[in-house]
């Protein structure tokens, strides 16, 4: 009998979906019934988190706790938050529940190990660049981070906020090749889509060759983590 | 303050992600927040529809109750569900709540409709097609409903079973193109993909142009039940 998963979702809704396509697809099944029972709350009432983090904005905490205690009375016996920047709050939530909840960037750093990288290129929100919560996680296993300079960051932003989450910038606009090579230059042997709606901005711009994608990480952990087999041997 | 939105899903768990990616396409909306809450219940421990009606496989109309009650308790205030086949149990899921369950072939007859629609090609499961769901949904609209012969009705379940659920079959493998030309030489002026599967297959094929897709039929009706604006004018 597999775990059923339950996913603090909203973050954004887009993140969401691209994290249960990614389980579904690495999740070895032949009919509906052999994949993984999944409870989504897409709760779009969560505040954002990179506002909470840098600007004084609205505490997510609340929301991503009644999340957290929803899917757990729904029956859940383990969750996991396809975004990032949350990880800032990680222990607040799981101190919410009492079934185990899964940590992207953890996961993402240990199997950057396993492949023996020691420099990382950092794509992610302001908000998880500054909280350092990849910086946490990649140092805990002996890897470096670089980040893109101040104004190549705010590209990044750009990507995300306008580009994925509005839709109001069309992607290609965004000079994404020339912030991958200066991070090149700097030394990174892969770049992290530290943001979960960087790996849906680099698939349409068909530039994931080189990444890693924490949102595949997770849900090859999910699905190992819920007794499932996976269709591939690894999250890359 | 928008409705939040429950999904009875699982029916299969591409078709709910393809849903709840159609919903997110169509609200109007500049950031997560602005986004409809969707709590998703990807229920795979609900038996095969098409099984249950020909075939006396176990009934899921205990399960798609558990879902539909799970999801209310959890504060969904309007719920729907992506599988075409399941509406033949609609009266008896509906019975389990308190709150609406909008109806996906009673939708997608209204559009057809208001579009002049007389003679419609439903491509569908054979439970979906041997139930009559979008026969009694089509003429009580005025439309005739028109069905591909035993040996393509064979090869749509293929589609459906082998290409889409499974991945076990390339889908171009499958005479699609055929199948619909057959059903334009009798009448048909539209096709229905009137099983969730359909829609996900058709666009790999890319093959949709002429077709009315009765998961963004859904989709649209969601947004505005839900009290959002939509991105577009009309569901096709």
């Amino acid at each position: 009998m597999k775990k059923t998963l339950g996913i603090i979702g909203g973050m954004g809704p887009a993140a969401t979906c691209d994290l249960m396509e990614k389980v579904i697809a690495l999740t070895r099944a032949a009919c509906d019934q052999e994949h993984i029972h999944i409870i989504t709350d897409c709760n779009t009432a969560i505040p954002d988190r990179t506002a909470a983090i840098l600007h004084g904005g609205p505490d997510p905490v609340p929301e991503l706790r009644k999340s957290a205690v929803r899917l757990e009375a729904a029956g859940a016996e383990l969750l996991c938050m396809p975004c990032n920047t949350a990880h800032h709050f990680y222990d607040q939530v799981t101190a919410a529940v009492g079934i185990p909840v899964l940590h992207m960037p953890g996961e993402t750093a240990r199997v950057l190990r396993q492949a023996g990288i020691r420099t990382a290129g950092v794509l992610a929100t302001d908000g998880t660049v500054q909280s350092g919560v990849y910086e946490k996680a990649l140092s805990r296993e002996g890897i470096k981070a670089v980040y893109p300079d101040e104004a190549d960051q705010a590209q990044i932003m750009r990507l995300i906020y306008r580009g994925v989450k509005a839709r109001a910038v069309p992607l290609a606009d965004i000079p994404v090749p020339d912030i991958l090579t200066r991070l090149r230059d700097r030394g990174a042997e892969v770049f992290l889509l530290a943001c979960t709606e960087l790996p849906i901005a680099f698939a349409e711009l068909k530039l994931s060759e080189g990444c890693l994608d924490p949102t595949r990480v997770l849900a090859f952990a999910v699905v190992r983590a819920c007794g499932g087999e996976t269709t591939a041997d690894s999250p890359w």
